[in-house]
């Protein structure tokens, strides 16, 4: 059996199988990730002339994933308990033949731990660029969506019970308000990945060693792995981070916001597409949504894949805080293995849910007629707050506070079989006190939506910038 | 790039990577179930004369997992949210060609989510074999250790700190203790898979529409599905279990309790193994516990390899336990796609951790001069209780319990750098009250060990005849 | 401020205050379920003859939990991480003035985490018998719901869509299976809570020192802790299980599935309450589901208030899980003080859940005319998967398979707003293939519920004795 | 039984019970905060001119915490889900004989969620800047730690074992960069605390209906909600964030990271301090670290309540993502409930593991001799990685990289119990490649510690202004 046999493409992720987060953080992908920090290193002792000018193309040479064997490898990898240890060494093989010098110049100073933390990192800052590319299209078309429906009036609800009205377009707004945000956070996480760089034990003693053993103008150990961290686009810590993780939870953290925040929108079109509701339908593509055995039904399967990303997205966080929180002496015991993967799976799956959403917000259909019909099934009880505050007063008998439990009364009335509610109010209230106009004003949904307007407002603005950069 | 390029090989995941149980849960491996269900339905089909007797073959030949593109299916998969339709899909061209009838027989009044969970517990049951095969290797080689060091006179720790006198033996029983009750569990969950048959809805209908059209003494649907479940070695439900998910929670708490077991263990090995303890050491192998940098280091790979297997599984666990919690109508808008993932990794990780064990608990090295040395350190106050309670009432001058503070001022003084507390002892205690042979042997922690012998008796015993099995 | 300023009262915990089960976990019942393990302890000692007859009386006028200051012992528990050393300094203060020998007689041989586990599972206990109280009456309820509506006919829906036809019956009967499945579970969980009994260090080293002074039949240190372990009702253990957490895990692992049983009857019931569907109504209550500010809302209050108890217990779980996995030593440093809470919270939540669960499903009230209306939304089309089995082979004009293509032509043009489907089965097939009553008894929903009935039969009748008993 | 014997005081808490925060996070202290946005609110519309001018104290009066029952509130919570609605009534009910419009003034435009979240993060943000001191003063202590111990050699330890020699100094650096870390997070995350203010549907309509009824500069409904944060402290959101959870998972991360960053802390310190290492000791304090069985021991609670904190952080942190992930409509049907529990433990666990790290690091006590001992077990081979690359080439006679593998036979043969590694070393290398005053300085471990001085510098020197603040 050969060893794609023994390896997973997705089958059983279907949130995140075929995007192109997921084909960015493949093993593969990590392994070019790992190939590039050892090389931009190895760039940066030549530039600082700590080894010989022609030892980087000697290492570029073999810096590409496809000339190793990723099965191999990850069987190796248990051996140190890390994949780097048998890439160095496949690395080294590669190289050394050509160039002797180059393969001992690689890896100088550096410790697994250096190389892993890095690339992994780095991954993640290749992954984020596309996931906050496709969080800017998604809050644009949400924005767009807030606009186009600033007037469709829709019904709020709160425990699963109509409220009040409001307006779709504060819902986008709402949607985008999360959304957005959740971007914002990821684009600050992206600007301040860390690289690692601490050596052995966290000291950078064998890099002090080289670094020491010249004179000249390159800010020591400590320069050089600034420089190395400006070559691969990471931020340059305070200190080596290898046993304060907290770099890591950050990341993880906005990722699950992410996620969250897409499966908001998720979990509102889920029931807002129900045949029950219809007020939303997922766009159409081929192939999508269909059936097996039943040839009506259409799911919505773009915000199905969003719900369930979302949904597993509170268990990897709960790695990656647990595996920070088991941190011990200069490199933990099993906790740092941990994070691997936990940090992988957010990445895909809130790239998975940021691509299907995108596509979800660009395309998704309302129905507005259905919006209405579903507001008529309250009828004019959905401004019963508003009634209570307006005619209470008018009821009271001089006594404040006497209307309200009279307006109670109607609205019990009505719910449980009894006349309409206008018409119980017309009946109740004297004309001259609320003429039949002002009544029927006060009765419309659509008088009663207080700031939706505003707040679309203040929303897309806050995020109009971020969006379309 | 080819599609290896998109897949993952266990490089992020050393605790299960290159493991039996990440063999036999592989992509490849969970399309091999999937055809098994259908194939296994279409033999249950012809046997009880429902289709030609000749489709099952015909069936069989398209029924080897190599012959599909695993990247295509979960590329695929994202269409109708599940890899079933395209796999069904491609079955079914394969077959159609030669055989008509045997492409339309195919996944007969069967929905994509009982050819889904069936072939999920189908892998799993597999998976478990091996699993429970290692943790019975773990646990005789545990009760050996356990046997062999009935004599090994050790100290047990509370809270970090020397409490008591103890032996090794107990030790490695209290493992016993956990591993065996753990891997009692995932036999007993093992047993209890259950076969998922509901069709479209859970009531069977489709099949209920065939099996109705045929006299004959079948047991009518649900009998065909129990037929099913006996060629799949899976239990025969009660009912469809769609969104009851309790059989899914279940396992996942199993394989959660085979990882805490196996933890505990390696959490003790990490930390006995460490220079400063010294009590045992992992077993050598050719390239493990290498270090990319220092070379004297031996690293304790495989504990830390199972410890990190051990800080995942809450997560995954927790993941499971929100897919169940979520379940909503007659099948789930999300969270049923949560399970596939975490119930893969959980059978990984209970696998590597199972392996790992079973190499570690059999070739654990007890070094019991170090035990000696560290239980020196704190001496015969490792007695103190038992002092506590043999001096005491020497000391109260008939007060009963007014010995017990003059006991405790030996001791403080002692510890803050007094005279030895034997030699404290002996001046305050009159000799013909305490003879100085009955004073040592009271001093001596091999004769403060408690029920240690009879607790080993009874782990071993309860888990002999199991894991000898 | 008084201590009861700083207390809780469950103010935000909803889901469980003021039920049955908060009460018997809080502080002061535990503080009684500590002090019952060392009263039955004493009692123990006596009735073998290791001490005074008259000491138990003496030790029970004091083991009243209301004699203690819980917000002290709290507070105190600090010193030595656990609240049982505060507990047995205040007791023995209360024993001591009036007998001397009963307060030294107390706590002999035991350690701390003998009497808070002991107390932990005790409490739980008690607490378990009103849950399974609770699930029992709450299947009962589910039972008759199921037979009441064997014949109401109702929609099923997958990934949110309609799918087939099935009966509320059914519905029912699926919630039963949930919920009786986790409350024989839970009966079972309940007979096998384990006594802890090791001393300091497990080995029952202090209580060797006393039951091997005497000769008599007690069975020795293991026989006494055998009568004690009968005394409280809990399980006699094969050996102490102070780092093996498996009978911690085991109890969290039922709970949370008593949880997600319930959370999936509530999500169910949230859905189908919502004014949209109209499918089910809550029971009412005075007072309950009221809103502060909208007259005319009734809130699914006992639903939302089970909801969120299961979608906490993932994370509950999670800490149970991660606290077994981190054992270590023969105590250990911090993982075991990590359980009690979770055990508490997650003992409160399942009987919060099941006491609301009980009063909901005693209670539901079902609107056949709104499934009926409901249903029809998709009308003939909901068995358009018998329609493809049964017509498309009329259609095949001889070539199998050919037919199905047809038919779902005519789905997808009476979907895209063509003629109804009826309309078009009739006008696509002749009358002498399909005549016109068989083509209506082909189109009735009622007609196309497979093994509802069946299925119903066989979950009612697995969980008649259990829920009777 | 009284309502106390339904309260909890902390007695399964103790990492946080007694502590300042816990005070500050009580139910009653939940009362007063609910009571003060209540409050505030009744100002800024007094402020405004919308009520009498008198109203405000009439109801400040009221709007004392223990003029309220906390449990009749709890119990009676359960009817519509929160407390607000039994608050609101008591509220009035007490404020209403007196002053009748006061009464009618109260919660004016308002909903229970506008109360409860802003509620909850006013509490939380009295309790986040006792936290944050907490961790300013830890901070000032582990910089302290740094500077007095920048030349205390001690071993770096990598995977458990020894790998290269470091300081204590670096290590408390590499302590304070998780710490303040942390803490600065929490400072911004304090700063952006938001109110809530929406009304029933986050539309503000009621409000609006009031705040456009007069003409007047107050910026209109979303101008008064501007000037109550302002009131309470809080930050004025973009949007009311009913459904948007992020604010509630950003405080939920910044407190786990807290936790994790003690954690580590706790970790270190539960491993320095075990007899057999022996290189640190918490402060002593009264009662404290005593055992209820064994006098001779002395346990280190301080960081076994910081660690099980930290262990039980995750799982909080999980429930909190959950319920971000689970909301729905315009205000969800459980989830939200979830986050009140969560989010307050989560703040009591950051309270107690800070004021415990504050004190730990203020007192801990660091053992130069045995840390001077523990590296001596290494030896010489703690520096091989220096030896390495400084002898390897020496002894690869002309050929690169062969002088390698004859240094790691030393280091094997040194392993195995050949002579010491410097007699090896000399014997190996001629005294003219290599002096002996040379060697003896090459294998001095306090001339390979790096960087550890730099990397102390620039750690104290980043969290300096912030500490002192």
């Amino acid at each position: 059996m050969n060893t794609a046999d023994n390896a997973d493409f997705g089958l059983l992720s279907p949130a995140s199988a075929g995007t192109a987060v997921s084909r960015l953080t493949s093993d593969y992908k990590f392994i070019q990730a790992m190939l590039d920090v050892e090389l931009e290193w190895v760039r940066v002792l030549a530039d600082a002339g700590y080894i010989d000018a022609g030892i980087p193309s000697a290492v570029a040479a073999a810096s590409v994933a496809e000339q190793y064997d990723a099965a191999s490898l990850a069987e190796r990898a248990q051996g140190g308990g890390n994949p780097v240890i048998p890439l160095l060494a496949d690395l080294r093989a590669q190289v050394k033949p050509g160039n002797p010098a180059a393969a001992a110049a690689i890896h100088k100073g550096a410790t697994s731990q250096d190389i892993l933390d890095s690339a992994l990192l780095l991954m993640a800052s290749r992954a984020l660029q596309v996931i906050t590319d496709d969080l800017k299209a998604a809050s644009r078309s949400l924005a767009k969506l807030a606009e186009d429906h600033r007037g469709t009036v829709t019904v709020a609800r709160t425990l699963t019970q109509h409220s009040l009205p409001s307006t779709f377009g504060l819902k986008a707004a709402n949607w985008l308000a999360g959304v957005g945000q959740s971007g914002v956070q990821l684009s600050e996480a992206a600007s301040r990945l860390p690289l690692q760089w601490g050596g052995a034990a966290g000291t950078m003693a064998a890099l002090t060693s080289v670094a020491d053993s010249r004179e000249n103008n390159d800010g020591g150990a400590l320069g050089l792995a600034a420089r190395l961290a400006g070559r691969l686009g990471l931020a340059d810590p305070v200190a080596p981070w290898q046993t304060n993780r907290l770099p890591v939870t950050a990341l993880a953290a906005a990722l699950a916001d992410v996620l969250a925040a897409a499966g908001k929108v998720a979990n509102d079109v889920l029931l807002l597409s129900r045949p029950e509701f219809g007020e939303l339908s997922e766009p159409r593509a081929e192939g999508r949504g269909v059936s097996s055995a039943m040839p009506q039904k259409q799911n919505p399967v773009l915000s199905v894949l969003i719900r369930s990303a979302a949904l597993a997205a509170p268990g990897y966080l709960a790695q990656v805080q647990a595996a920070a929180a088991g941190a011990i002496d200069e490199r933990p015991d099993g906790s740092w293995h941990v994070e691997w993967q936990a940090l992988r799976q957010l990445l895909r799956l809130a790239g998975g849910a940021a691509e299907h959403l995108a596509e979800l917000a660009g395309g998704l259909v309302v129905h507005r007629d259905r919006m209405q019909q579903n507001l008529a099934i309250t009828g004019p009880l959905v401004v019963s707050e508003k009634i209570m505050a307006a005619v209470a007063p008018l009821l009271d008998g001089g006594t404040p506070g006497s209307g309200k439990p009279k307006v109670q009364a109607l609205v019990n009335d009505s719910l449980s079989g009894g006349a309409p509610f206008a018409e119980q109010l017309r009946r109740a209230v004297p004309e001259q006190d609320l003429p039949d106009a002002q009544l029927e004003a006060l009765l419309d949904p659509a008088n009663y939506l207080g700031q939706s307007d505003e707040l679309i407002n203040r929303i897309t603005k806050h995020f109009a910038e971020w969006s379309q950069a």
